[in-house]
């Protein structure tokens, strides 16, 4: 009646599942959709910056000859405003009258600054008084010559890389593809919110979960849906669902019950990876191909769909975005208080942190360590890691904890 | 031909604009769209969590009466899958069949587990054995009772309140507005990316930089433009722009030269907050009030642009949202190297800084600390303040520094 089953530790399902893919495809896509993705080819700058000899400052610009004797009184044969330009070769005798940002006119090799001159009678001249040893010009190149790596593959691309692109006219860049997940809900008991809630029935908390903690990886919500529990029907779904999704997440029917279609699915339909992991809370977390798609089904318990989220989920998203390390955080931590719950599981609780004075990470559990709660999940900010086999961890033990990304 | 201006430090000028402004007004929206928005009313739980006893296992129900003398063998009289209930109460004698996270019946002081039962001869018997002692029965409000307060007003919402939310079919909160922002760039050196680039022009970068920090820090871009230097144009477009923006954040023009027509439109049109901060980069960064719009108006070089969100822009953004601290954070920090440069004002240096072993912030420059600089936002992860009248900042000396969120 009952179904034994091979466990394994957490950090060997992370392995396994960490073996089992790699980043998705490559595509081109605007800048203005690229934050947070993984660039996939070096760019280079495709013309020197600036392109042109730019003026620093608001002033007049002069001739080599004209550097000497101050002050000096030139014609001003025209004005530029950023933006334009004075095509001519400016000549001995002659200023322009040029604007921050503007492109210094050929033979120009100094930029006058404008508190540096005073009006003439005649309009048409200007006298310049000069104090300053530096030209006030930018050289083409100054920041980058043509040919520079600008941006590496593998860089995450972000509001300052997007500017820099921007810079240079590049509109498109390949990226690694964001990964498309779906997330499906099971269980007869389950409600969406805003509906009436019958006797015996919960709302289902796990869906809005998923949802903002993969907006908040940058993942795709492909679909997020909720069944009740039927093999078929959860059969069905899950079939049409590995047509276009990258990544199914499910909840609930994991364990060894009679109505636990998820797990009934792993071992008939599916190839299985895992259905057994040495942690509490999620034991039952289980990891499947199923038509060649990823599917991750976590408890239905929101305190281990939400744990199971950041140690096994997001490292599966980091690894399908390319991205060589998780957002969250792994950490060697010390505990701030005793736990001293005895466990034959590693326990991974949830907990808050704070950096102390002598920069160590003190971490302390947060709430309730039942997988059912979910009255503390809003308040974690990190998971800390008591092992099984021993009578909890005391204050001022180590503890691995990991740091959770929450925005 | 020179205007003098009254100069401001960057601290004075967080200051005016702080007590500028207050939270925008309420509004009451779906769960589905509240991530990273400030709840502003206390929310208290409609009906105590779990609501109905709850079984913990997968088993068998039984009466206080039976939990004795065993094995004892019962009549199963029904099958409670989760989110169905039996109705009636339950008899010495009788047994339900029951499963994790279903109602327990009435009357039922116990659930012995799945592991402890054997099947009998006859298909509507079940033979139970005991070992355990714990009831495995979550009782109603064991988690929340009714009206307990869920979440308290000024709360962040998370992924981990929103699904705490929902779970007590609370679907719609009220929370502070996000801020409406527009983004004007100024500048008729400006090309958008994607067209060709004539001499002497430049492409628009602070656009992209600007939409992308809005993005990051949650704001809600209400529209991104970009206009030539022209003062009437210019003015016309921003008292559009009041009518509905929160905020606007302008690039360009602020300067002192004949072309810097916001400067202009901030002296004649609006009420002027500041126009001269003793920092750099950004020294003509400018705060006003027009038509009852706040505007800060950035300078057009990037690196002050950029500077300039994170330490004047970002703390209006929170206070705006309702968020009592910035997501920027200010840290007293320790130099990793020299910065020997002279200045007569306060320099916000791009910097990158690391968490040493003995938890102390070390903080260095990364790349050119030039106004016009591009080419180190994408690396800068936080900024430092080198106070002007020194000679720089020796490795080892304390410096402050603001830690920037860039995901």
């Amino acid at each position: 009646m009952i179904e034994k089953r091979n466990t394994i530790s957490m950090e060997q399902a992370r392995e396994i599942l960490r073996n089992q893919i790699t980043h998705l495809p490559v595509e081109k896509i605007n800048i203005g959709k690229a934050l947070n993705q993984v660039l996939q080819e070096p760019i280079f700058a495709p013309f020197p910056a600036p392109y042109f000899r730019r003026s620093g400052y608001d002033g007049f610009a002069i001739t080599e000859t004209d550097d000497e004797n101050y002050p000096i009184t030139l014609r001003v044969v025209a004005e530029v405003p950023c933006g334009e330009t004075y095509d001519k070769p400016l000549m001995p005798g002659e200023t322009v009258r040029i604007m921050t940002g503007a492109k210094v006119p050929e033979n120009a090799s100094k930029i006058i600054m404008l508190e540096q001159s005073k009006e003439t009678n005649n309009k048409k001249e200007i006298t310049l008084i000069n104090t300053q040893k530096t030209s006030n010009i930018t050289e083409v190149g100054a920041e980058f010559a043509q040919g520079d790596l600008l941006l590496d593959r593998g860089h995450i691309l972000n509001a300052g890389s997007i500017s820099l692109l921007a810079s240079f006219g590049i509109n498109e860049v390949q990226v690694i593809k964001r990964p498309k997940v779906a997330i499906l809900s099971t269980g007869s008991e389950l409600v969406s919110v805003g509906n009436l809630l019958p006797d015996g029935k919960i709302y289902n908390s796990n869906q809005p979960l998923l949802e903002n903690l993969l907006q908040i990886h940058h993942a795709e919500i492909h679909a997020a849906e909720q069944l009740p529990d039927n093999y078929l029907e959860t059969k069905k779904r899950l079939m049409e669902l590995t047509e276009t999704a990258d990544l199914i997440i499910t909840t609930g029917g994991v364990s060894v019950g009679d109505f636990d279609f998820m797990a009934d699915i792993a071992k008939d339909e599916a190839e299985l990876l895992f259905n057994k992991i040495q942690m509490r809370p999620g034991s039952p977390t289980t990891g499947m191909w199923l038509n060649n798609t990823l599917i991750i089904a976590l408890s239905g318990n929101p305190g281990a769909c939400f744990t199971g989220f950041y140690l096994l989920v997001e490292p599966v998203l980091a690894t399908l975005m390319g991205k060589d390390q998780t957002a969250t955080k792994q950490v060697q931590a010390k505990m701030a208080t005793d736990y001293t719950k005895n466990n034959g599981y590693d326990r991974f609780l949830r907990g808050t942190y704070q950096l102390s004075e002598t920069g160590e990470f003190l971490v302390e559990p947060v709430g309730s360590d039942m997988s059912s709660a979910l009255g503390n999940l809003h308040l974690t900010t990190c998971l800390l890691k008591i092992p099984r086999g021993k009578v909890g961890k005391f204050t001022g033990e180590e503890v691995e904890a990991w740091l959770l990304s929450s925005k």
